[in-house]
């Protein structure tokens, strides 16, 4: 004790004094390997001798960052919110004016500085429900059960918050799918729930099978209590579009084994595949019937950040819960409102999302020739990407139908894995340090999303611009030979 | 069981088998008075005839709902970083353009719509740490240890996650102040924490007593493991500035005892009353020696929201972490980045505020307009209120020495809690209620704050434009004359 009273002494909040459950947390997407290329991008900044003169991001889902363009309209009215004294000037379409003066309307003193309702702005609701209708072919959607989010991870967390409770054998177990989007995991850590893993058949484009469904969920009642089930539709990272059959089956075995559904649907614009289609969980859900339809609980979840809007820094998106306790739904209206709200210019942009230029309206043409671009080589670059990976031997890779990654299977030599274990790392995560420090490219290891216990895979996205993707590529491929043969 | 094998069923999600942690959940603010606020003015807009003509809404420091303009400056930036074609007109001013060409080049590819750093973008972390050294004269500040946040409530609540653990008597608990801001209590009961009530002394203006602080403390230490001190100051309810020498006392309190202090200094620039100062914990703490600075753990929380701004709809923040252990603030990066980023109009926002318009910037002098009209007309409506509440009998009002808010006593006949109790409501509920039927006058009521027992207050904000705030208080008068002869 020093004199004037105060103890010389260790700190209040330790690793070891803190929450235990935050550090069981992990998240790949942001993990040690992109720590890695922020030091290495600083190093070539100083002028560090590197084999690569710059650092190729594919790591995240990050549209803009990798140069794709946001929508003129979008911003416009963006813009036109924020200093609405831009509505006297003659440089912007009325449309956009329009849309521009109806978000500001609704908003406290005609203000985007305003609180919203907790639950979002009301006319933003009514046209996030309109929009679900249309999608559905016109399967009636309540306003009131739309709730907006700070991006889809906001609605995706109140929603396990929700479901979790008990302990031990009686602790809510959430089944997800392997490979998972890390969010998923890291939630469930951090509000101790237990994860139930379901895998995808890598074989069959990383389908969903029944029986493996049955199987999870019948493994996972031996140690906790199974309540929701999780689906990325189209796949994250695994690329996948789901068949309808396949999201019915799904309805059925959460109906038959009393599962709440949570659909993650962040990329129903981004499909790509010939064939292929986007379902959404609710319009299956009606189609089936009543029975269905009048009983089984669902949320699903969107955002602004993918599709062809690539708008992540705005952290928009909504979630709709279809046959909620209405008393469960007034405690989910209570939780959000401590938040306050959601960000307001996140609001407007996924109004502006739902509600976009329509034909005859001055932006129309130019809003679609933008968003068909951006699909279009969305598109090119998946087919791209599948097949130049599958030209590598030892690389295997399933189309990328939807979404915006490709997760490929990576065959690694037995002793670059022994090699890896020694330095206490996985094996993917070994081989992607590597690549990351020998050819600038920055991918994220499969073992930070999941997969089949001896099987290796690396996500990468498929948002880099077509002349930097061939580039990336190109050295994955070379990467991966020289590694094979190193290794051999 | 139906002929197709799907139980005709009860929810899954129900309230008996929802999380009960979220059950426990209370947050006033957009609590049940505040929801019929909405149904009236919705049954204003059908056209009820009600004994009044709109709803005054003084519950939540929602400056720009209330009529404040936000600030030009800000703004202007706002639109040129949402739609950086502008920077092409010549409608703005060059420090603006500057200033949104700064963040654009900070933002991946050039777009606030990329996703940031999820501590939050680089160089607006760096301004934060200018400003903190400016306002704290000269006391250096890292810009590692500032964490950019989605309003001061996701920093809050953060922190919070980080310290809670332990079960039954090594429960953590944290001391809050009596009235608190509901966010505490909210986010203490959704985490499971202990929460320790410390009482603000109404008798002294609501200062902290340090008598009162140890009295909680041991109290505390008999249940739980106290482990964190949280301050608002200024003060929310209660709308007083805490002095120098309290602050040095709460400190030293801390460094004896071994807490983690959480500082809440949202309002640091709504200081209205003659002889108030605003002084940071941080300051303070540096003051006092490198006894205290070198290791007392220190979290301090800012806004956009509030002060001159009120920008609450775009959701900025920061909080800076001071003596953090490295390998805490390794799992606190960590955690964040679970979240991916906060809004980055938000961040931009925050940009504007630590780094506004200096002297010799063409948009100095209009800034500096604009936001001394905006103070001084706040300092001017906290001594309104002060003065025609205390006309009042049986209201006592404490001077609005800062925030936005008053928070007087109010004298209730014991009729009317009688009355209130018989129809399970708290004394002060009962009479906001009465006021929001009678007047269309939207407070909210002390017992959503905390308060001694037998003690009844409400808040009301300071923010209605001064016509209207005149007429709300004569409304208040009125009705607390006609209520005490009522039930009396």
């Amino acid at each position: 004790m020093t004199e004037n009273g105060v103890f010389s002494r260790d700190k209040v909040l330790t690793i070891d004094t803190m929450n235990p459950t935050v550090k069981n947390v992990e998240y790949a997407v942001r993990g040690p390997i992109v720590q890695r290329a922020m030091q290495i991008e600083k190093e070539l900044r100083e002028g560090v001798k590197k084999p690569f003169t710059e650092v190729i991001k594919a790591n995240i889902g990050d549209a803009h960052a990798m140069g794709q363009q946001p929508i003129t309209f979008f911003r416009q009215v963006l813009a036109l919110c924020s200093y609405p004294e831009l509505l006297n000037e003659n440089m912007f379409p009325e449309d956009a004016k329009n849309r521009a003066r109806r978000i500001l309307q609704a908003c406290g003193g005609g203000s985007v500085g305003a609180y919203s309702a907790s639950q979002g702005i009301d006319c933003v609701r009514q046209d996030v429900a309109r929009y679900i209708e249309r999608r559905d072919g016109g399967v009636p959607c309540d306003p009131d059960n739309v709730y907006l989010t700070t991006g889809a991870s906001d609605g995706i967390v109140t929603m396990l918050k929700l479901l979790v409770c008990g302990e031990g054998a009686s602790r809510t177990g959430v089944m997800i799918s392997i490979p998972q989007y890390p969010l998923y995991s890291a939630a469930l850590a951090e509000l101790g729930a237990v994860q139930v893993n379901y895998y995808l058949n890598e074989e069959k484009c990383w389908s969903m099978d029944l029986s493996e469904l049955e199987r999870s969920l019948a493994e996972a009642r031996k140690h906790c209590n199974p309540k929701a089930l999780c689906i990325i539709n189209p796949g994250n990272p695994t690329g996948q579009v789901q068949s309808r059959q396949c999201i019915e089956d799904v309805i059925r075995f959460a109906a038959k084994e009393r599962l709440f559904l949570m659909a993650d649907e962040v990329y129903q614009d981004n499909v790509y595949a010939e064939g292929c289609q986007f379902h959404s969980f609710k319009k299956v859900l009606f189609e089936l019937g009543p029975e269905y339809s009048d009983n089984v609980e669902l949320a699903s979840f969107h955002s602004t950040s993918k599709c062809y809007m690539g708008e992540c820094g705005f952290r928009g998106g909504y979630m709709e819960v279809i046959n909620m306790d209405p008393e469960v739904q007034a405690q989910l209206s209570k939780l959000v409102s401590v938040r306050l709200c959601p960000p307001v210019p996140g609001q407007a942009l996924m109004d502006l999302v739902v509600n976009s230029p329509q034909p005859g309206e001055p932006s129309h043409t130019t809003f679609m020739k933008e968003r068909t671009a951006t699909l279009s080589l969305l598109a090119e670059k998946a087919k791209l990407t599948e097949q130049i990976l599958n030209t590598v031997p030892g690389i295997t890779c399933n189309p990328v139908q939807g979404a915006m990654y490709s997760f490929p299977n990576i065959s690694l030599p037995e002793k670059s894995i022994k090699e890896a274990k020694a330095l206490g790392q996985a094996p993917d995560m070994f081989y992607c340090m590597k690549l990351l420090e020998e050819t600038g490219i920055c991918l994220v290891p499969g073992s930070g999303f999941g997969q089949k216990d001896g099987t290796y895979h690396f996500r990468m996205t498929i948002l880099p611009p077509t002349d930097k993707l061939k580039i990336l590529l190109a050295k994955v491929k070379e990467f991966h030979q020289k590694f094979t043969q190193q290794y051999s």
